[in-house]
């Protein structure tokens, strides 16, 4: 057993890391992954262990655990986790199957089919499964080393998205931005929220909009606490509000979940229509994602899977009916901003500029050298 | 007494009206009001008797009666009822003091601040308390019958509006809405629902899109329980789903709170993203609004106040907290179309078409005449 096996996953960057801006979202020791568990936040701080893959599609699809990137580690976790529990402490790697983790993987990679990062994740980590010169034995500890490099290269993205975006937001600063992206939705500080926190750290002042992002108010529940913890001033709206302040704003910064090849975004259902708005009031509008979220090939969003998700997140407000039965539930989990109302996309490999398309095979060329 | 005071409130159209909808909004029996507390449904139906002035302004702040033509209609019983109070069942007039009644007028238009129709329902009867040619003790009588007389009116306006707005609805039409403005909005149909009901009863076949509208959900709780009673069939949506659906959408029917003299309107907050998205996709936008919720003394929409209402409403889903303390809201409970985004105003007085200020202009020296 390694000693990467025991580490509790602090960030690499801990003056700005989560372990100083709050709890961390995702764990790993003794071979077993440990999730915050996102639903109850911000009344309870509760972590979960899943206990094994399927514990962890739930925990994904239920949202205990959520934000592209952060599904995407917690994917291959799940993977890591599945091999050292086949394995036996003891009996090292005599219970494991390839079969049997190609079948865990696909599993793992089904569990929410719009962010992209979870099948990059998880396929990272099924290569090893499939490369027959490493002895089955050895799996455990190459898969959870995968994991821990994926968790760390992630860490690294994020501060990079965070400097770039960083120079995007001015002193006096009024940011617009949507659902969760900060150290709950990626490893370290975050995607769009990690722009935030180094522009913070900067020493810029900076009010933060925050739609509260029905149906499951990630922006209410997690990115005002988020915000709130590391002191950045934030202002809680409804997400039929933006036309009203959208003057105010200077920057509108989301997420991602998936970015097709063309530069079309699929992002939290009411990132198109916040696109819209902005576009009407002149404002720049920046989707901050690393490269795990680029699916090169994926041609345009129309080619992206909209996951549609059960109505009853519409119908109930915690255990509270809001809407009478028999009524039918419109709710995708996502909706996709043509590239054309993109004013740029803050990448790890710095900020893509229009034609998007262009940018983003010159991202390919370069991430697969 | 007259029996008018013991007529419980049902809609001149029992075909089409609030008893074969559903329960009456409002009721006046032995000189008291009665409400159906919109609060509680779609889980209850519960009808609450404001026992004085204080009761019925609590009435109309914490919306157990709302909507703007209705909350004009409660108001002017609130002031019949507390001239019937103040005068005793059997010391007829007795207690009724002109000084008393002006003040609780006062205070039931003051309310709510950006519904026009409250102050104008309201004024009505102020009118009769200012005659100094009426003798105190008729006060309570002739109070009621203009309270009875608008009611009438307004149902009468509903049905018109109705019909109007129902021609513009064609076989198969696909409808955007928001909030609530059926039976429970207005007396009688409603405002831009009273179009669907009506359009429905001429044999048309309809979907209507709900947006749930957060904060107090009356698209989730009012709408869709209206259109279910109804069987008309609904998609409840949330609010950040316009941009996703607006290209099905064939026509865009909204209520107004306030409508200014150039045809600025004040509705629910989320219209004016609503009208945006709306001009965005080529789509007809068409409040729609009796000549009771015109304000002809205003000019534009910088001039409506607009209520900004406790941030608890934000904070709060039901008794569930889903945002941290120490956070501010924002929670405007309108904002204002400009009239540029508006197709036309379907009044009871007719279809009002751009340029609006013009048509407003007209509508009011008719409706003075």
């Amino acid at each position: 057993m390694s000693s990467s096996s025991s580490l509790k996953l602090k960030p690499k960057t801990p003056e700005l890391g989560a372990c100083s801006l709050g709890p961390p979202a995702i764990g790993w020791r003794g071979h077993r992954l440990s999730l915050l568990d996102q639903t109850l936040l911000p009344a309870r701080v509760k972590f979960i262990q899943p206990a094994d893959c399927r514990a962890v599609v739930r925990a994904i699809q239920r949202l205990a655990v959520r934000g592209a990137p952060l599904i995407g580690v917690a994917g291959a976790f799940g993977l890591a986790q599945e091999a050292w529990r086949r394995s036996g402490v003891r009996g090292r790697g005599s219970g494991v199957s390839r079969e049997h983790l190609r079948r865990v993987a696909e599993t793992l990679k089904q569990a929410r089919p719009t962010a992209v990062n979870l099948g990059w994740a998880v396929g990272r980590l099924e290569r090893l499964v499939r490369d027959s010169s490493i002895p089955t034995h050895d799996l455990p500890e190459l898969l959870e080393q995968e994991a821990l490099a994926i968790l760390r290269e992630e860490e690294a993205r994020s501060q990079r998205m965070g400097e770039l975006g960083a120079a995007l937001i001015r002193d006096g600063c009024r940011i617009l931005t949507i659902c969760n992206t900060g150290f709950l939705a990626a490893p370290g500080l975050g995607t769009a929220l990690a722009a935030v926190y180094v522009a913070q750290r900067q020493g810029k002042r900076i009010l933060v909009y925050v739609p509260e992002t029905r149906p499951l108010l990630q922006g209410a529940r997690l990115t005002a606490w988020e915000l709130s913890r590391a002191g950045i001033p934030c202002v809680l709206l409804i997400d039929s509000m933006l036309a009203t302040i959208m003057s105010e704003i200077d920057i509108v910064l989301v997420g991602a979940d998936r970015i097709a090849a063309n530069g079309d975004t699929a992002n939290k259902i009411g990132t198109y229509q916040m696109a819209l708005l902005a576009r009407q009031f002149g404002k720049p509008f920046y989707p901050v994602a690393p490269v795990s979220t680029f699916d090169f090939a994926t041609a345009t969003g129309a080619d992206i899977p909209i996951e549609q998700r059960d109505g009853r997140e519409l119908a109930f407000c915690g255990t509270r009916r809001i809407a009478p039965g028999g009524v039918r539930f419109h709710n995708p989990a996502f909706d996709v901003t043509p590239a054309k109302l993109i004013t740029g996309i803050v990448s790890d490999q710095g900020i893509l500029k229009p034609p998007l398309k262009r940018a983003i095979e010159a991202m390919r060329i370069a991430d697969s050298r």
